[in-house]
């Protein structure tokens, strides 16, 4: 498939949600979601598709060249008051549908005056409109985390080896971040998580100056970003001979990720998933100390629809990229996490994160 | 200053700015804001801070210990729905602001609903808030961004010299972002641009696999984060010996850029100073060669308050860092920008990215 076709075939589809909502058209300003859309990978640029999945594109001068070389099978105006140019020169008879959790209430007011009054007479908030599209992956996109994902296995297996004691947190986010650089990423995907011994406890700790000391279980959840798709991926492993309730904690968030990657199918709901993994932390007597969801999906943004947890609605469907990231955390004490990257795929899911989950004994 | 006396000086200069706006209180959702206010970075954070500065924060479980630890002098609510916690326990009365360009429609129209109806009648959407605190600078954030700005030069050095024919815009970005990283930034500011040849004339262009050839004018804008702190620079090197109309490009854009960092001074509109660099670049026939504005406000954010171009208003204060950085954008044949980050001073600006304006021909 041709790169035009491809955003062409995204925007039809995205147009096929419109009627459900009640409009004829969405306004769509979030870049990530722009660049779903057309392709264009820019901080100032909105796209407005109509139901037959009609495009106009709005970019600024700093974006517009790329826009019109790119994006051959859209309007593009140019204009730094993107969203401001394609109302103009669309309206919004018939209705529009606007991105609820991306619009700011300043600029859902700006463009209300434009149209002469209330906004909301003649824009519809919508969630997770073009999300609800994106959720489901293209195998380009697929094929983009695969490689994503194989560059942050690669630069693990090169890193892990210099983890010892001495060695601070921020040094081991530092190599793997230049190392998947080196090996083509885009950039990481996130800010890499190194929590050593006691900050272990704390799930989204940031690398610190602390020392790796013998004795030490350390939980590192990084990834690479590769062609604009983020992968994610947590593993835990020790420093010296672990103790007998680090193994055990190990042991445990093991099988407990274990049986939510087996729960991974399409047809599953977000709350099936959660709960497979989660019962085996809870009926070790540890749910309190698992306090986060099970996962979410990754693509253009490393936290993205749909959201695995005990509260969380919705099915997953087939080729849905999606996180599996059990973790018990004691205060105090430390903790364990273990993640992968996975794939729904209708014969068992396709697993992008290839490092092994034995436990490493450094 | 301490480290909670220093956050606390901050919510003070806020809490100062309310009557303004007739409210008693900020909910403070922008998660760069929230940092600057209590020091807690985290994804999910929201602080309410008062008209006598009394601040509460709530984040979410994963950020919950951090938060305890780190942000001693304020009240520390865990719920993952930081702002619907935070109006439940503090309430609205007196008027509430909420970050107009920041707080999503989504976001508005349920914390209206928590308040029984029409959010407009006791929220009030202002914009800037925060951001124009943000502005001035105190003293540690300006060390930050210094040695943001002295690891960027330092990588610019390292790397300008392996910049030959045959590499590619892609392998110079990487390189200078391993760098950046060794040398002991986070992580790099923004997405590098390296722009070689025609591609120069695109003011913000993704590096590609275009191999730099001699002859090449090659436009690298880049810069570090420290500290959370973002530096940003901007040179235009030559490859091979340069012709005459690139040299003719080169020290036009260099004199326009030294007549605005002439003009960046306490006091000065963003007009004047725009108007000081854009006039040297119109007098010689290229005013609309060069679209975009002279530059920006750098801090917690890459581009944040203040801006400067040719309708922007207000006045530069002291101890304001912000970037010069006129272009000339020739399409189809290239591009020169150069670009400085300074700190507006009482006794003339400091200049913090040092690397010389002299045309290197590599």
């Amino acid at each position: 498939m041709s790169y035009a076709s491809l955003h062409a075939a995204r925007r039809a589809r995205l147009a096929a949600a419109l009627p459900e909502h009640g409009v004829a058209a969405v306004l769509v300003t979030w870049p990530v979601n722009v660049r779903y859309l057309t392709g264009l990978s820019s901080s100032n640029a909105a796209v407005l598709v109509g139901a037959e999945g009609q495009a106009m594109l709005a970019t600024d001068s700093r974006y517009a060249e790329t826009a019109q070389r790119q994006c051959r099978d859209v309007e593009v105006i140019v204009d730094r008051d993107v969203a401001g140019a394609l109302l103009a020169r669309a309206g919004a008879a018939g209705g529009l549908a606007v991105e609820a959790d991306h619009m700011t209430v300043a600029m859902f007011g700006r463009l209300g005056e434009r149209l002469g009054g209330d906004p909301s007479a003649r824009l519809t908030p919508v969630s997770g409109l073009v999300e609800a599209v994106r959720a489901v992956k293209d195998e380009q996109e697929i094929d983009a985390l695969r490689r994503a994902c194989a560059i942050t296995d690669e630069a693990f297996s090169q890193v892990v080896e210099r983890i010892a004691p001495g060695v601070t947190e921020r040094e081991i986010a530092r190599w793997l971040e230049v190392r998947m650089t080196e090996l083509g990423a885009d950039k990481p995907a996130f800010d890499s998580i190194v929590a050593s011994g006691p900050n272990g406890s704390i799930p989204h700790h940031a690398p610190s100056d602390r020392r790796i000391r013998s004795g030490d279980l350390v939980t590192i959840d990084f990834g690479a970003r590769y062609g604009g798709y983020h992968a994610d991926m947590t593993r835990t492993v020790a420093v010296g001979r672990p103790a007998a309730w680090q193994r055990d904690l190990y042991e445990l968030v093991r099988q407990a990720q274990q049986a939510g990657c087996l729960a991974v199918r399409p047809g599953a709901t977000a709350h099936e998933v959660d709960a497979a993994a989660r019962g085996v932390i809870e009926r070790a007597g540890h749910a309190e100390h698992f306090e986060h969801g099970l996962g979410h999906g990754v693509g253009l943004e490393i936290h993205e629809q749909p959201f695995l947890g005990p509260d969380r609605t919705g099915r997953l469907e087939d080729r849905v990229p999606i996180t599996v990231e059990p973790g018990v955390y004691l205060p105090g004490r430390g903790g364990v996490r273990i993640e992968d990257t996975l794939v729904t795929r209708d014969d068992g899911p396709e697993l992008l994160t290839l490092t092994t989950k034995e436990l490493l004994i450094l």
